[in-house]
């Protein structure tokens, strides 16, 4: 049996992940394996609902600490209940986000700090690592640009304002720059350069 | 300004918890002091959300972290919404449940270790530690038989059974042995004598 493969997609909000996380699923399946399309937070029905909660703009008050347990709530669920079984059967699971999201938005943009997030991660995943992760590096200016085209309503979190989405991409760029399975992405180009890059990446690590 | 005090009230299901704090409201009333009754998990909008994910029997693929990580998060959110604040504006607060509950189902009886649980609680409350902690002590079998006289409905968790209130049981009496703040009553009393022990315990706090 081939041996399973955790793919995270990581980047701000319109980075263009859905669109390429989807081609890769695609070409996965083109090669006959069988692909698992997840995203963080949710991909369970507990997950679902701790999503709802996360991402429901009316919870305004919501506090920087209760929103980074969330996310790790709901990421334990989904380690433990999808992720971790796909795997052993030897699934390519593609996940639009992980734990790097944590870094940047809570542990970075937040403020947080990255032990602290650093220290739950390993709680949530206990201790499981994605194998490859595609950071779709794009400006916030350019991001917004694209989500407007596309008449996106605003979750709680991109509503914050491009500040907010600024600092997150300074976060994504501090911890790729240190961790070799953070493959960095530049997300301006059009999306066949895009995904050929990301395959290019992709047969360097299955090969 | 009379200075804030938390007071909290542990033991497992059906130990006399609700008409013990209630009691002990009205008594500080009657002292004309300003009292704020609330309740883990929950006491907040965010809070009572994740409340209803936690109890909700349907959610029985539920996994040990996601539960911790879940009850920490509703913490997290009373802390610094109503805890904090109220302390600071010198109310009492008298509370159904915190974090000594997570050592006893959590860390002890799903086995998830008190390391883990410490340094989730210590993220959770920021290092905030209750004035004074009730543990009102009753055996399973005889808070079980109570819980049947009042016709109850079990939760998730009360739904696990009789071992599992005994292993909470015991996680509780553990902790209770190692820090002075815990007070142990024995909740087998009548309501009044139990009361009383509380009551004692009370005035030796804010004498």
């Amino acid at each position: 049996m081939a041996t399973g493969l955790l793919i995270t997609f990581e980047g701000i909000d319109g980075c263009g992940k859905s669109t390429q996380l989807n081609k890769l699923a695609d070409w996965f399946k083109s090669m006959n394996r069988e692909v698992l399309l997840i995203r963080e937070p949710g991909g369970t029905t507990i997950g679902e609902k701790i999503r709802t909660i996360l991402l429901d703009k009316k919870n305004d008050e919501m506090c920087s600490i209760t929103e980074l347990l969330l996310y790790e709530a709901a990421r334990a669920q989904i380690v433990s209940q999808v992720i971790r079984p796909a795997l052993s059967e030897g699934k390519i699971i593609i996940c639009d986000r992980f734990f790097d999201s944590t870094f940047a938005y809570q542990g970075f943009a937040r403020g947080l700090g990255s032990d602290m997030v650093e220290g739950l991660n390993k709680i949530a995943t206990e201790g499981l690592n994605p194998d490859i992760t595609f950071l779709l590096d794009i400006t916030a200016e350019e991001a917004l640009k694209r989500r407007m085209g596309r008449g996106e309503a605003e979750d709680r979190l991109e509503a914050m304002g491009i500040k907010f989405q600024q600092d997150v991409r300074e976060g994504y760029l501090k911890i790729a720059s240190k961790d070799s399975r953070i493959k960095t992405i530049d997300a301006s180009k059009g999306i066949d350069e895009i995904f050929d890059d990301i395959l290019s990446e992709i047969k360097k690590e299955i090969k």
